[in-house]
């Protein structure tokens, strides 16, 4: 089998389209009408809540799925619902992979070695019980911190070398306060571009066929110079590019994240994909269609421009 | 109701013991009995692997909670048995406080605001759907990572205030490889020590009777000389300290992270306690319970000292 990256890559070319969409269903997002369906047949419990959630997340994979390589749930969005809501995260992945989309999970995770092992097994591994190795989430990516350092991170390396994953390590985040730790500067650099050093490290043994690494960074469209400096610093490493849209960030922006080669970044898009129906009227299914061309277009416009 | 740093150091003023039992529940640690009586029941499967953890947990909780505290569940280790894991955690806390100990959940969360909000509304608030309010887990605290800062903490810290919970934000962790980026120096500072002072800026609104604050910090046993400098600059933070036993930290080491009033720290032991029956015989109960009383004496005994 291919390595991750390789696999996202082909996906990637085959569709002409670096995006992937955000699932964080936030129960505002989700049509009054499918939630009164819901709340009908099961209440207003976690259960109501996420089988509306579960029926939003698949007309939105339907409608995307032959035009976006990946979708990213955010874990929070479905841990807030207890048991059912972690059944419905579930749900959501293997219904994204079964229409051939990769899935991305936002868990942002790390702890000591032995935790971290834990969580590497159970999103992207294999749980032992007894004889046998069940998958409990079979993720294809996920987001991991490195507060830990290298000991923390590891546990999910061997997992994406065991099982032909891929990690996204948070480097620069997109989120206003995100410079008050990762912009401190040491010895003239700053700690973001420490992470970025440790994480071309993790990374090197998993370099595939495209010449980057299933150890990617996620580094956010918000912060643009900071983006193309780390595009410079770490050439072989994927970025995982949040920010765009909702939070401000500009197809010229997440440009800098791309390679001369027209690869190199995956930008994220949630609210303005997941909410496009609440603007544009018609179902979500084709208003989500209709935005996630509309990015398509305008990121691949930008970095058209900046690969000439 | 009182904050919650208030009715924890009530609860250890009361058992005089500044413990807190981890319940980071590896199958390997559970009798085979009490394994092969849930495969019996329930296969070989997630189910079976968490009902053989839950009656362990309980059988711990039982022998434990006249004595210590609180407890510390690892989320990784329930999160990677899927839908029955989460049941099998939320079991663990509800059955934790229904014998009246306090649940410092060890989920180490942070993302952008929005995201933080969902992880704190979801681990100590409540969530809401149509017109009701549902907590999820209900945890008395939980630990919190920093990477992201204060926008990624603040909505822990809105949830503390608003429902008096309590969070731990990691500082120094007892990992071999924390320092790599919590020791980087930045202005003759360390990092960890930058994160200090947020954690106490955090902090300062929620300060208790007590002179503490239910914002705390986690600062491992194994890095002692780190955890007395930090002991000093933060005079108004509790320390949570892992790395105590299995990891390496002795009661000495522990010790300075305690104040002059004998207050200002909890220990935790994981494998220890639940493994000590694998050690001494017994029922894995009164095994917990002896090692449990032997680590509260070994602990009590340094911090007196150090108190003379």
């Amino acid at each position: 089998m291919n390595a991750m990256i390789d696999r996202l890559i082909e996906k990637i070319m085959e569709m002409k389209n670096p995006t992937v969409a955000g699932l964080d269903p936030k129960l505002d997002y989700v049509p009054e009408a499918m939630k009164q369906a819901a709340f009908k047949e099961y209440g207003e419990t976690f259960e109501g809540a996420t089988q509306a959630i579960l029926a939003f997340n698949k007309e939105l994979i339907d409608a995307l799925c032959d035009i976006v390589p990946a979708v990213k749930p955010q874990a929070a969005y479905y841990e807030m619902y207890g048991v059912p809501g972690i059944a419905c995260m579930q749900e959501t992945i293997r219904y994204a992979q079964s229409k051939g989309m990769y899935v991305i999970l936002d868990a942002k995770r790390g702890d000591i070695g032995a935790t971290s092992e834990a969580y590497a097994k159970a999103y992207l591994g294999e749980t032992a019980i007894g004889g046998q190795e069940i998958p409990a989430y079979g993720a294809d990516c996920m987001t991991v911190n490195p507060y830990l350092g290298t000991d923390g991170v590891k546990p999910f390396t061997e997992q994406c070398a065991k099982h032909q994953k891929g990690i996204f390590v948070l480097v620069k985040t997109s989120n206003p306060s995100s410079g008050e730790l990762q912009d401190l500067k040491v010895k003239g650099k700053c700690i973001y571009e420490h992470v970025a050093e440790l994480v071309k490290g993790w990374g090197s043994d998993l370099i595939g066929q495209y010449g980057y690494s299933s150890v990617g960074a996620v580094v956010g469209a918000t912060y643009p110079e900071q983006a193309e400096a780390l595009r410079a610093q770490m050439p072989h490493t994927y970025f995982l590019v949040p920010g765009y849209g909702a939070q401000g960030g500009k197809a010229e922006d997440v440009a800098k994240s791309f390679n001369p080669d027209g690869l190199g970044a995956i930008v994220n898009a949630s609210r303005s994909i997941m909410c496009a129906y609440q603007k544009q009227g018609g179902t979500p299914g084709d208003a989500a269609r209709a935005e996630a061309i509309r990015m398509r277009d305008d990121i691949m416009g930008a970095v058209n421009k900046k690969s000439l």
